[in-house]
């Protein structure tokens, strides 16, 4: 771009000289999240400092029509925070305060650049935790805006579930909250939920107030292997018709198990795996890891022991956590194109076996793991990018699996959102006037369509 | 309106002859809800019997520029559903077939007209519930489009937590899901919430999926007195921060007591009192009990039993329904006027305190009922709607009770939403640019303004 110069005295002039950059470096890094998408680089990247920043930075991108796309670590999987079309990427990890927390209330109010294990240290104090575990150590404002969940939405619930308010920048720099911090409320539009899952595509979130949970008296895990998936995912669907409250309930298939083994050094069997973790008072805890018994037995499950101890737990969960770096690693120069659908859990073990089955005839390299409570499974699919023929059959088989889930009733995404990675499934999944309305709504809240522009529904009509 | 025999016709080429009406009768029944807001008649009342119905009534009323205001059984408290600028009254009453019930998957599909009591009988033959529970027997439809909630929002959240996916009429007579029935999804924009609670001015709800809950095992439920509202009050919000799973956890004052005695002739104490329930599994509930009976103790409730059988629990709480109408009959010949207000539960106390407080200095009539679990509670105010200076001391108690909730960081509403008796509030409670990014919603979703006018945002700023 060649007003870049002027572009970035522009931007300096609101968050100082030494917040504004175009080193390669950093435009590069700016350029791209952990998937396998394409990069392509922002003209600069901007690290403001406050709210008020942030809407002086778009108000500057406003002015000049420079598109404008929101970053915290990086760590989407679907080229959400790509910039696209070139422009402004608005680093926000310098807004990295916790501004308060209530333990009284159960809440907290963070800036968005707050990072997930940030606010994990700072809460053990009080007592209580904030329950959205996405694995990577992500920010809060990028957990929102994708509306991430992960292991222990099954529990707990999503993002969506889990913020109170938004402040947010809009599109034309103006500062709102959407709403108060009541735990209920039905003053107005819901523009707290319109916000998350909206990807940068409707203004910046620059704080959040989110719920906390108490820590639970007493905790439970397992590691529980079966003979098949199928068998694992049916003692999961079981558990969760049966309202079992587990606190997470995850599948990692033989493979992927083979790769968390490689990297971990667990002794743990490569086999079909749930990892199970149980959440209440020592007493329900203990009930229900009695209840599970039988249903895991019922299932063909064996030799596996329950631990109570925090410290072993979670190493276990290390594990479960580096999936996606452990699969990634079995294929060294490869990159990970993961796939997202849910679908009702009643039609969940039939959509994994029929992709499985899918799979196994494509030859593409995709080892399986599911958030499988909430009916949420991925394939991780390891690619070699620089391979036209494995990402032809990769994109192929993808396609495949969202037909599969769309006509099961699901989605292509249950959390990664649609990035630029998804924008052609998004038709397939909702009807003609519901991508109308969406539509509408991305005009009303964007006219000038500068917002992380190429995302969600993709380019706009031309 | 002079070309309302026109209209009529119109619309009883859509829906047949038998299902348009302007008897008076009729007119007058769709005029108001249970409130003591003004009456203002619709021009004709419509009874679509499905989705595509409704799609004809509304292009035939956006055709006409004739407002429309979708109607379920007239149980708002804030005049939602009230005609204030003539138009059709869209009766969704016929829509009550309950399409699927789908136990394994925990959800069911059910058109908008259906009631919480006609959906309750039908999952109990599936052992499981719908949570969502505001006392009055309403529709599913119109539930959603006021972001219900009531006594178990406390465990199971309010409308807002349990849908999953609506079927909507848009405002120019166009029909879209809002989403797939998976449990989680980040495909697009989140439009099932931007519904919910948006009063039927962004389109009309026609059919809903909504989450359902296995019954649980065990129940136990306790009416348990306190020596003053501020020990229950107390009692209540440290119950909330232990993490203790109550059920339902519901204050009610001495004077309420003293009304739902007279009315249902139960004997119990007309004192200050909680009425709260537990569901869980049968050593769950009792740990939890144990554990509840320390914290009430703590706060000088005494002399109270648990009961696990459902007959007796249901006669209690059979007589918390009733506080609505026990409290109206206080003073025959006059009408409800409720507040609603949350706050963040450490400002419980302290608010329904003072609000206490003002009311005894005010010389109004209104007892005090909460869902103390949230924070939320209502003074139902009762008027004698043919006293100008007592509906103006009842006006003014309520305008200072939404100043003290708003500067205690609360909402003015809960759960009953705007309609246009909060409509003045809205601006105090939300700042100028959330205000604004609401009406260009509305401009978007609504361009012609047709949908419900006046609710919500109120006018139009001409």
């Amino acid at each position: 771009m060649s007003d870049t110069p002027e572009l970035v005295a522009a931007l300096a002039a609101i968050v100082g000289e030494e917040h504004v950059t175009t080193s390669l470096s950093e435009l590069d890094r700016h350029g791209h999240d952990e998937s396998a998408h394409e990069t392509v680089l922002p003209d600069a990247v901007v690290f403001p400092a406050t709210t008020e920043q942030v809407a002086g930075v778009v108000r500057v991108c406003n002015q000049r029509r420079v598109p404008m796309i929101p970053f915290g670590v990086g760590s989407s999987l679907e080229g959400n925070v790509t910039p696209l079309h070139g422009g402004v990427s608005i680093d926000l990890t310098r807004m990295n305060r916790i501004i308060a927390v209530r333990p009284e209330d159960l809440d907290a109010t963070i800036e968005a650049g707050v990072t997930r294990r940030q606010l994990e240290a700072r809460l053990r104090e009080d007592g209580v935790f904030f329950s959205v575990d996405p694995g990577a150590d992500a920010t809060l404002g990028g957990m929102a805006a994708t509306g991430a969940s992960g292991t222990t939405a099954v529990r707990y619930g999503t993002m969506r579930e889990n913020v109170l308010s938004l402040t947010v920048v809009t599109a034309d720099g103006e500062i709102m909250r959407t709403r108060s911090r009541a735990r209920k409320s039905s003053a107005g539009y819901d523009l707290t939920h319109l916000l998350i899952g909206s990807e940068g595509t409707l203004g910046v979130i620059t704080e959040l107030t989110v719920k906390l949970h108490p820590l639970p008296e007493a905790t439970a895990s397992a590691v529980v292997n079966f003979p098949t998936v199928r068998d694992a995912v049916e003692a999961a669907t079981e558990t969760i018709q049966m309202g079992l409250p587990v606190a997470r309930i995850e599948l990692l298939d033989e493979v992927t198990m083979h790769a968390v083994v490689l990297r971990s050094q667990l002794p743990m069997a490569e086999r079909p795996t749930l990892f199970i973790d149980l959440h209440g008072s020592a007493a329900s805890v203990q009930e229900h890891a009695a209840a599970l018994g039988e249903v895991v037995a019922a299932h063909g499950a064996e030799g596996y022991e329950w631990t109570t101890d925090p410290t072993e737990a979670k190493r276990l969960w290390s594990a479960r956590h580096q999936v996606y770096e452990a699969t990634i690693a079995l294929r060294p120069g490869c990159r990970g194109m993961p796939t997202d659908v849910c679908v009702p859990v009643s039609r969940l073990a039939e959509c994994i076996e029929e992709s499985r089955a899918d799979l196994d005839r494509s030859g593409v390299f995709a080892p399986i793991v599911g958030h499988v409570g909430d009916g949420n499974f991925h394939l991780t699919i390891v690619v070699d990018p620089t391979s036209a023929e494995e990402v032809e059959a990769a994109e192929a088989l993808h396609d495949r699996l969202v037909q599969r889930a769309i006509a099961m009733e699901g989605t292509c995404t249950g959390e990664h959102g649609v990035g630029s990675g998804k924008v052609r499934y998004l038709p397939i999944e909702h009807d003609a006037e519901t991508m109308a309305m969406m539509r509408r709504i991305k005009d009303a809240m964007d006219p000038l369509g500068l917002m992380n522009p190429g995302k969600v529904l993709g380019p706009a009509v031309p």
